[in-house]
């Protein structure tokens, strides 16, 4: 098959500008961000996020693409965060943030800063229907490449937003669970349908100025041998927990 | 304080002896593995593992202990696997593989080949209370250094086998719960107190070869809104699957 395709080059200041988007500064300044991958993007491509360009290396990838440009591989490699790049990098356009929905069950971050961390929340949220995750200001960007790439499409599907947590909580009329090292166990709590699970910092927890806001401590509780004080990673245990509230749907 | 302390060197030899053993091949070989950082060593000081020896650039890190040979924080570069070396290095015995438990809950692990996946899979069995896990032969190695770091010591607390797993599991008499993306709901349906549950791999989940030893298919249902035929991340399930076993041991 011979494909007439022309392969365009990437011009110096899109290289520039999207190499400067790994920083939060520039996705700011810019209001971009970027999405790597044929699996996410295809999901990115029936979303409501505005896509400005998708750079290819592969012309059958999306055939029907307007906003395809063909690069090659060594011009993917100068703009890709990824150690092995895949095919297809987005630009897009960072999405204005809509009003937090306060319904239901929410997810509430203190201060997580490990984008992995973020990305597989987001991805549990998804999985387990949560539909609002809410970031302290501290807390890791959404946008960061690293989280992008870790909720694996998941970011489009669950409302992310940042905001002050002290001020939100003043406001905040339903039950807010804290997870702590010591805490109600949490097999024998009733997670409410409608409330606030908060997750601290992963190494210093929940902060002092939002404990006043906890109604309740739950804890998962340690089957193991080990003495040492570990605590769960947050990640880990934000899947726990929420398999732990839909476990509750079901009647055994 | 004056700390009368000389700095030895590494030997070229230790250097590449240590560098060797990122691969397989050469931890067989010497039937050695490195662990790295003060927290994870300093479990393993309590530990069964034989030490051979412990790199350290900081005198004052465990003090009483006869094995540490002081480096400088380039020599530390030299040998260490981690982007942002912590202190110490252990080089230690591969210790022999212990019989195989079959009571109780074990895991089961086909293939998984990610090391940050097997490394978290141990790190949920420890916190869960889980003795056993079983590996198939095609499973990444418990003493790759990047499983070996992603545990967080917990490989002290959890039996690990390597084994061919269609021989086991003709001579395995309790209930095997393999995971699926189809099958029974995991939030009603009873874990047996003995039993193992099976994972597969993370692209192809469990292979065709043990599918008739399975004795239940087991499912984490989806809640969210994707229409997407994604599975979770195998670490994931783990954690969900051995939260919901441990729910079962409370009444509510």
């Amino acid at each position: 098959m011979h494909l007439d395709i022309s392969f365009q080059m990437l011009t110096n200041n899109e290289t520039k500008l999207i190499n400067s988007l790994v920083k939060k500064k520039f996705r700011q300044k810019y209001n971009k961000f970027i999405v790597e991958g044929v699996k996410i993007i295809g999901e990115l491509r029936n979303g409501p996020v505005k896509i400005h360009k998708i750079f290819s290396t592969d012309p059958s990838v999306f055939p029907d693409e307007n906003l395809i440009e063909l690069i090659s591989e060594n011009e993917l490699k100068k703009i890709s965060q990824l150690v092995q790049p895949n095919t297809v990098l987005a630009l897009c356009e960072i999405p204005d943030e809509k009003p937090i929905q306060t319904e239901g069950l929410i997810l509430v971050l203190d201060d997580v800063r490990d984008p992995g961390n973020l990305g597989t929340i987001i991805r549990m949220a998804d999985w387990f229907g949560i539909e609002q995750i809410l970031c302290s200001n501290e807390t890791v960007d959404l946008y960061n490449p690293k989280v992008i790439q870790a909720t694996m499409g998941s970011f489009l599907r669950v409302q992310i937003n940042y905001t002050d947590l002290n001020e939100f909580f003043k406001n905040y009329k339903n039950p807010v669970l804290g997870t702590f090292m010591k805490g109600e166990n949490i097999y024998e709590t009733q997670i409410p349908k409608n409330a606030a699970i908060v997750l601290g910092n992963e190494a210093n927890g929940i902060s002092e100025e939002l404990n006043s806001f906890m109604t309740d401590k739950i804890s998962i509780p340690r089957f193991g041998k080990s003495q040492m004080t570990e605590s769960l990673n947050v990640a880990m245990a934000t899947a726990i927990i929420l398999s732990q509230s839909a476990s509750q749907n079901f009647k055994k």
